[in-house]
């Protein structure tokens, strides 16, 4: 190519060549890197190398692009159009030559079997460089003249047409390969897979004629629940997303007595082993008959865990997971088959699970980290993901640092009076009005204000059940901001002359939220237990803070369910995050399962987290001293010694107001508390 | 190095180089790619790098060699010795350092677990480099400050101590690194595979402390016999061998008939394929009984065999085999796990199938073109391979070229009128007398000649029961020599006037070897079958020698069960082979297992086959003209064209005689059998 050809622009990538007229706009692509789809190898009847020419005069890249710079349809891509049907701007790139300057644009969606494709694309654009490529090839007929192997000349021609040299098969389809050969008439498309650069690619499918479509899953093992998404591997669409319970959940509510499961039954280890891979693989036929998709055509998969469920799922003990060090069997990324971990798709499927950070903080976390990238941004970007345990990411591009902390289950409604999961009749947002002390809320399952008319129609059967996770943030910080409870979470015994639902409850007192069947209160113990937790979260934060010499954060993300449903402004004003502008304060839902769906569409993604985790730096809390001093302050509202002055600006925060109680204690009483905390989610 | 440093020369590899002092012999032997065992990584507890010093003047190396020109003893030796005993002038390499020039002998039989051999080494010397190496190495605990995992930091020390980058690690062992790692006390034993320098090397194997025994398998699976020999793979010890009857027989005596089988049977190839597994994994529990091995410490396996049950042992249909043009499903050599074959060994434990070489010239042609060489020769080298088909390799160093013959069964004592398998009972060895015409034999399980005082007793109620297939050469031989047949095969009948063996039999006669219960003659028809076996071999070592140029070889192999017991002599009478001096005609015995074993011992041999294959021009016999013309050629005793000369040197020939027969017509009917004699072994 020189500077006197014909230039092309391919956009969204902006990569830039010269090349020859005449030059296949395929070819133009593969030279400069773009990835632009082709499962025919050129022949013109997959239809998945489509591009558009973008026409016009671009001033910025001093480009002038028009239809006539490229080749008119030619045979191959008419009969394309009158077979499958080609869009009127769209052209089959490895038809159609570049004949001058040209802008084009290589679209991320293309749709060939329609029916298929049920579910918008991802609202992320993930640029596609899959470890699972299909590849069309024509092979020779047997000649007794050179007798070598079907499967040898099949070979053979994978390295003339798609240059794979150095192809290993995967032994299941020996047997195979002589029978599709025959029945694909020596047409066959074979799925090569390749993740490493330095392993060797492997045959891991094969299948008669043409095969134009090929899926993966990305897969989130969390201890609650577990969430998977059907991807086309070919135009990276999500053609189905599912979720379920962890049916885990019947050894043990939360990781730890999971682990103590393990430990207390000779049986229990496998038990949860094939009770979680048959949930994956319930959930596999539930996406695939959503999808219309055949569970034979998943090649690839990827997974993220926490730690003790990334060990069951591989079927290792996590006993090492319970106590100290807290060692991980592996912590690197697993690259597997799925027929070792029994999972019922295509016998050669791959398994990738990303790799583990620390023992507490796991592949789940590192899912989040490549998902949100705080290593790819100079903005100081705090990640938080919090379940019974909080896993957090602090850094940017110098330097990441992460850290678990044992926040324990008061954030999932546990350990609370009146806590219930998110469901239908628990409190989902709560008001009080500073200067009745009276509460307004919503509850899940009606859009309606408890003081709105018509609300308790529009809750009907259901009725109030309980508080869940997000309310219970709310009131407490509701709480302190009418006056309710002091800096030191103590409840106001005085304001009882104020409001009839202040209640004395033996030697502390309640807060009435809901008269009703059952009468929801929040208690004392309640605050305290709250007040634990957020403790505990901001304690880690604050060491990671101290680690990367910051006081302050530049933006927040918020990941996992409790994080999408939190509102930012009462998780700052009780001091579970750290001061920051409140708009930078995101939820970002499951990130873990978008690093999962990365990592599954690129395999370069992979090799990003692999690298960023080896650089992140992993901070043990319980090894720091100073995690108890920052423990102490965190358990005042919204701190002790921390000033939150992003957020004073936009809420108005009551003045100092201390109250005797036993408050001060809850660090010391927190710590005896720990070590059997650890590895819960 | 440096000139100035002392030089060391390693027995029996003859390489040579200078080493500065202090230099452990370890070291030296290493950088100059001298193969020393080690497991231990040189903390002298193993004892696998035993080494000894040669004393004395080696005037053509210019090398005065002596104990005093390495380091005394030390400490860990010492131990050593205590502990497992080192003979006196043993060293271990790791331990002991170069003080001065040295004639360093590097004994290929090691024995450390005396217990465990019981068999003599292999008459030859296999170099080894196996494709598994056991590597101990001592891990760094955990530590909560530094939380990568277990099998991380196991990978870190594989990587320190003995270089293994990029390892991958069998999925397998994941569940088990754990416990292993503690039940060792952070001292554990890798096995590591790595066959192809273009693959990754993977761990197939752990265990706790050290391991300091590791054995594999090399089997030859014939339509017959299967066979076996256990080795270790640190020692290159044969350990055991053992060899038992291909249980597919009862599908079918011969290979088409079990092809025909699994045609006719929906789950006939299935049935075949649990057969022959099954049938190697009994030959598994007799060799490690018999060397007293656990199977769990097998790690790599080896087979040859020929292409229909190479394809049934991997689970391929062998249909396509029974039919032209003959496809193999694949030809390449075939890289697996054990586990995907149902190999009862160590779940770890890998699998290496030598190439095919064609349609009818397979695995097991390659092993015995491993184990002979002719590609490793100036020498023009005939390799035979005898059984219903005959695989014939002719070549040198320049060319090498291959063929199938079609010779069927009657050299294995079928389509023979008294014959039978060789076991007790059958004749084995047959002298016909020119003057009198009266025989004398040997029978299998008597080594007394019948004319000879006590035969009768000696072979008891055992009986003469028959012919095998060693005694039809000689027999058919012997009656040519004595003229009781013409060189055109034909029995006169006119020689019944000398001796009342010569009996009438319809229109044709025979000759009455033992007048016992059974009687055994040999017909005119049973020397047609001999006459159209041999045809069919000739012809095809003759094409092959016109295709190399040749009108003479220099050496012949003749490898198989049949080229053991065969006498040269009478098969050149018979003109089964060319014309050659008798004293290089050499039986090989099962050279395709010896092909195998060197496959396991050392890896390079399965690049050198594989490279060798490539090479090899293979002739399909079907498709050539002039194979017709060969065979009518070949029908006469020993050839109708072809001249003798040096078997006349040895061996009075009778002159010619021809007599009025059919014989002639011999080719044309043979012609007709042959697409139905096909792909026979």
């Amino acid at each position: 190519m020189t500077a006197s050809d014909p230039l092309v622009l391919f956009m969204p990538s902006g990569k830039r060549g010269n090349f020859p007229v005449g030059t296949t706009v395929l070819d133009a692509a593969r030279q400069l890197g773009v990835y632009v789809e082709s499962v025919c190898g050129g022949r013109a009847t997959c239809g998945r190398c489509q591009i558009e020419v973008q026409e016009g005069h671009f001033a910025k890249h001093k480009i002038t692009s028009s239809n006539d710079h490229i080749s008119p349809r030619g045979a191959k891509e008419e009969r394309y159009d009158r077979v499958k049907g080609l869009p009127e701007r769209r052209r089959l790139s490895c038809s159609a030559t570049i004949e001058g300057d040209l802008v084009v644009d290589v679209p991320q969606d293309t749709v060939i079997n329609t029916q298929t494709i049920r579910k918008a694309a991802s609202d992320r654009l993930i640029e596609r460089n899959p470890a699972v490529q299909l590849c069309y090839v024509e092979v020779d007929e047997p000649d007794m003249h050179k007798p070598l192997g079907d499967l040898d000349r099949l070979k053979v021609m994978l390295e003339k047409d798609w240059g794979w040299t150095d192809l290993l098969v995967s032994q299941h389809l020996m047997p195979e390969v002589q029978k599709i050969l025959r029945k694909g008439d020596w047409g066959v498309t074979a799925a090569i897979h390749r993740d490493l650069e330095t392993s060797r690619p492997t045959m891991i499918a094969l299948w008669p004629g043409l095969k134009n479509e090929a899926y993966g899953i990305a897969c989130d093992i969390g201890s609650t629940t577990i969430a998977i998404h059907l991807v086309s591997l070919l135009s990276g669409r999500v053609v189905a997303s599912s979720g379920t319970s962890n049916p885990q959940i019947r050894f043990g509510e939360d990781l730890m007595s999971r682990v103590s499961y393990v430990m207390m039954n000779p049986d229990g280890r496998e038990a949860m082993t094939v009770a979680v891979r048959q949930a994956i693989n319930e959930l596999i036929t539930k996406v695939c008959a959503e999808g219309n998709v055949d569970r034979n055509d998943i090649l690839d998969s990827v997974f993220v865990a926490n730690p003790i469920m990334h060990h069951l799922f591989l079927g290792i003990d996590p006993t090492e997971l319970g106590q100290a060090p807290f060692a991980l069997a592996v912590s690197g990324a697993v690259h597997s088959w799925a027929s070792e971990i029994d999972l019922d798709i295509n016998h050669g499927a791959r398994v990738y699970i990303l790799p583990c950070i620390a023992g507490h903080v796991g592949a789940d976390a590192a899912g989040a980290t490549l998902s949100e990238g705080p290593y790819r941004q100079d903005k100081m970007m705090l990640l938080v993901d919090v379940g019974t345990n909080a896993e957090i990411v602090l850094g940017n591009r110098q330097r990441v640092v992460a850290a678990s902390s044992p926040t324990g289950p008061a954030f999932e409604g546990a350990e609370i009076s009146s806590g219930q999961r998110a469901a239908p009749g628990a409190i989902e947002r709560v008001r009080i009005d500073p200067e009745t002390l009276e509460p307004t809320f919503r509850v899940i399952g009606s859009d309606k204000w408890s003081d709105e008319d018509g609300f308790a129609q529009s809750i009907g059967a259901i009725g109030v059940t309980g508080i869940c996770g997000s309310a219970i943030i709310e009131v407490v910080a509701e709480m302190y901001l009418a006056g309710i409870i002091s800096e030191d979470g103590v409840v106001d015994g005085a304001m009882g002359e104020r409001s009839a639902r202040i209640l004395p409850n033996g030697r502390t007192f309640s807060y009435l939220l809901h008269d009703g069947t059952p009468r929801i209160t929040v208690t004392q113990n309640d605050i305290r237990a709250i007040q634990l937790a957020k403790s505990a979260l901001y304690a880690g934060v604050k060491l990671l803070m101290e680690k990367q010499g910051v006081t302050q954060v530049d933006t927040i993300s918020f990941a996992g369910a409790f994080g999408s449903f939190i509102d930012p402004k009462y998780a700052m004003v009780l001091g579970l995050i750290p001061d920051c502008d409140l708009s930078e304060v995101k939820a970002v839902g499951n990130a873990a399962g978008t690093g999962a769906l990365m990592a599954l569409l690129n395999r370069d993604h992979r090799r990003e987290i692999e690298a960023t985790v080896q650089r992140i730096e992993k901070i043990e809390t319980a090894l720091e001293p100073k995690f108890q001093e920052h423990f102490v302050h965190a358990m005042a509202l919204p701190n002790k010694v921390d000033l939150f002055p992003k957020l004073a600006e936009q809420v108005k925060l009551p003045p100092r107001k201390v109250l005797a109680d036993a408050a001060s204690d809850g660090g010391g009483g927190r710590r005896r508390g720990r070590e059997g905390r650890r590895g819960r989610d």
